[in-house]
């Protein structure tokens, strides 16, 4: 026990409690998918330095719940609670927490989501927080990675890049990005502190994708998982891969290969049976995101070919890695 | 993503995937409680230096664990899966992951369990473990804490203070459990280690009790507790709670107060209405554990009292506090 932790719980997260948290004041939560659904799960972890900076805390919390709704999303399934294990280092505050809890509140909002249980410890060092997520999908029809054949259309979500742009101008390095409007700018950092996921693609996705994954770890080595899951390859077209607004124009061959591997986009990367491609198309935009047909599943077990302008782009990394201390 | 993570997962966890996992080879895994069930849900966050020291791994990953599986007993629940986040250190090497799977797979055995997902990220200073763990109960009857009524019988499972003393020996503090012989001073640090969570109890719970809590942040805390949520006060009667072995004798008040609110046993904590106290008796020695009658719940609203040969036992805490930095 932390010090201080029923207190805590008392003053900053006994009102994000939702059906089945029992008002935290129990060992355990209860929950249970609606009839004839299963529920599923995803967990991440985060940890100051390698996840997040010194951000403001609100969006450190949503970056660290939005991240597993990402993965709800692509899997099809409707978000219904999460519980949160917060490792809390001495320099956390109750302005910090107050304003992490802002952040959860508003997102449990914006979500339909509720906070099922927790456990607050004290760590020497930095603060870390681990949250696991539950969503409901109709039995057996979880959007699973390995759906994915030859033929299939691959579509992406939104745009890519913004949260690496995002984060070079947090830690200050030169590119295109600088030259970015005020406005600009604060979008691309927003987008690296706050992501955005596709939850309202989630029936689109269940009706119409053979195969489907969050953008985390880089568009190009998300897509080799697919791959690799469906048995097959893929060609992605760079070039059609829209990026964020401000980077659009960028062009430079070097600057895509860098964003399409960056991660953090927390897009929608899926397979469509070519037939379907329209339908999906049509109930997207009827939702209110941008798919964007990015290239196909292809034959064979070779890892994906990444076209720009007609040729192979050349690819330094295929994933993005979050090494500890590559981040301050 | 950790720079190996791909084959941290290929090569330790894949193994430990159960059914709803796809092989840890998704972004998420499915779980559905049977007909007339729903999941309960727990999690426990552990640190290195305030929840273990430099112990042997698979005793971490089973600790880790078993604090969960432990509330899940509490409330009744038969276990299902977990789900596993890992922040982990740079000294961490494959030897460490071997040893800490290895805890995983025998404890997965021993308790019908299985893993449904997880997440592994490198963190710089000191690894950090997060278990979300699912039993299922039947719909409605989770054995809460806010069920007891004046007059039940208050039992605790097993023995108190085991993990205290452990703790005190590993620290090379002096106290009573020096001068116990080598197995008995093994058994003791055994159980600071690795907990026995009380599962085989759990329909007893169901069964019989009106209130359940596992003994995780001392008994007398603990209980305290079960009275707020149940409305309601207690007597426990210090002298008759069963001590750790080799411990038993000691008999001294401030010794006892000690062990009663260190916490760290994960022993259950529950009250029994008087009318079914010999049914229940019977139905956990059937189950072989050990329930001992310690005290009753009483009316009022005040603080339990704790009496040692007929007088309050002076108590300088009520509960352990883990603390940063208070282990090493």
């Amino acid at each position: 026990m932390l010090p201080d932790e029923l207190s805590i719980i008392d003053r900053f997260f006994r009102p994000l409690a939702g059906e089945g948290a029992f008002n935290l004041r129990d060992d355990a939560g209860v929950i249970a998918p609606p009839p004839g659904h299963e529920i599923v799960v995803t967990t991440d972890m985060v940890a100051r330095g390698v996840h997040f900076l010194d951000d403001p805390p609100d969006t450190i919390a949503k970056k660290a719940l939005r991240v597993n709704l990402s993965d709800l999303a692509a899997k099809g399934a409707t978000p219904m609670a999460y519980v949160l294990s917060l490792g809390l280092s001495p320099e956390i505050d109750d302005t910090w927490l107050a304003g992490f809890v802002s952040g959860l509140r508003e997102d449990q909002a914006q979500f339909g989501i509720r906070l099922l249980g927790g456990d607050t410890i004290a760590v020497p060092d930095r603060t870390v927080a681990s949250i696991t997520a539950f969503g409901s999908v109709s039995k057996g029809h979880m959007v699973r990675r390995s759906g994915g054949r030859p033929g299939d259309k691959l579509y992406v979500s939104g745009a890519i890049g913004g949260s690496a742009a995002g984060l070079a101008l947090i830690t200050r390095e030169e590119g295109p990005w600088t030259g970015l409007s005020e406005r600009q700018r604060a979008l691309l950092v927003h987008r690296y502190r706050v992501p955005e996921p596709r939850n309202q693609l989630a029936p689109a996705l269940i009706e119409f994708a053979s195969a489907a994954i969050d953008v985390s770890d880089g568009l190009v080595g998300d897509c080799d998982k697919v791959c690799a899951a469906s048995g097959c390859s893929a060609v992605i077209e760079a070039d059609k891969v829209p990026l964020a607004a401000g980077l659009e124009g960028s062009g430079r061959p070097d600057l895509v290969a860098r964003l399409l591997t960056h991660g953090e986009d927390f897009e929608i990367l899926c397979a469509v049976p070519a037939a379907k491609g329209a339908a999906f198309e049509a109930r997207a935009s009827a939702v209110g995101v941008t798919v964007t047909e990015i290239g196909k599943l292809v034959e064979g077990q070779k890892l994906p070919v990444v076209l720009f302008e007609g040729r192979p782009l050349s690819l330094s990394r295929r994933a993005f890695v979050h090494g500890a201390g590559e981040k301050r």
